[in-house]
């Protein structure tokens, strides 16, 4: 392994202990995550996936920040969210095989951490535990969303 | 263990065997799982939980339906959703410490299977592989339910 690397993982573990999603994890667990997330930069503007495309990955917010925009049937596109550092985003096409839900623009100079499909699956199948705690965080996530989007529902019916 | 139990568990066992969300689930694993849901019968209006509750178990309709109401601020209570047979409800407050996010009504006599939180933890200390199928189970559920929700935003803006 070249100290480039080394060092990118350290930051990546640094990062991570700094997410709120990663706050029960161990940092021998925050270590096997390191080194299966990417650290990648983006340009303002940059669209990240369209609503429609097939996903297979989640990122998190480090730096900057992404908008969330779906097709409406009255106007062409409405952004519905906005997020900032330490919010994930792309999750529910993580391990389902539906189309991205919404297409994600990036609004400002941004740092995201990428997860794979591939990387997670290996990822659970050699430390189910660590994986369990993973999957926790994502249907406290979902279920977060979930919360939201009913009480919009009921707030304009 | 009784003979009762057994026969309960076995009865259990088949109906898990028989539901959409358990289709991946090995008979070893429906059997852990069959061992730590209990199986209720109930009446016609019978009101399982009200929106805002604080709940801590989920369950799957096996016969009859059940009605998920949310409040609005321009009527009393909507329909925001009628469940059959094969369905799940409750995953939202399985994990986190949020009230109900809506009231569950039985809308005809119904039997349904019940996984409290404690029982869901226990299964997962005791074996973590099975457990992170469980959740992966549910992080399809709620990004379906979301999917649909967010449909239903865009439709209505």
């Amino acid at each position: 392994m070249s100290n480039e690397n080394t060092l990118s993982f350290d930051r990546i573990q640094y990062i991570l202990s700094e997410l709120p999603f990663f706050e029960d994890f161990s940092a021998d667990e925050l270590e096997k995550f390191s080194k299966n997330l990417s650290l990648r930069s983006f340009h303002e503007n940059s669209c990240l996936f369209q609503e429609g495309d097939i996903g297979d990955y989640l990122f998190f917010v480090v730096t900057g920040q992404v908008e969330v925009k779906i097709q409406s049937h009255k106007s062409s596109q409405i952004v519905i969210a906005k997020f900032g550092p330490g919010s994930s985003i792309g999750e529910m096409s993580l391990l389902d095989d539906y189309p991205r839900s919404a297409t994600i623009q990036v609004s400002e100079p941004s740092e995201l951490l990428l997860l794979s499909r591939k990387r997670l699956k290996a990822l659970c199948e050699e430390n189910p535990a660590t994986g369990l705690k993973f999957m926790e965080g994502l249907v406290k996530t979902l279920s977060y969303r979930l919360r939201q989007a009913n009480g919009r529902f009921a707030d304009i019916s």
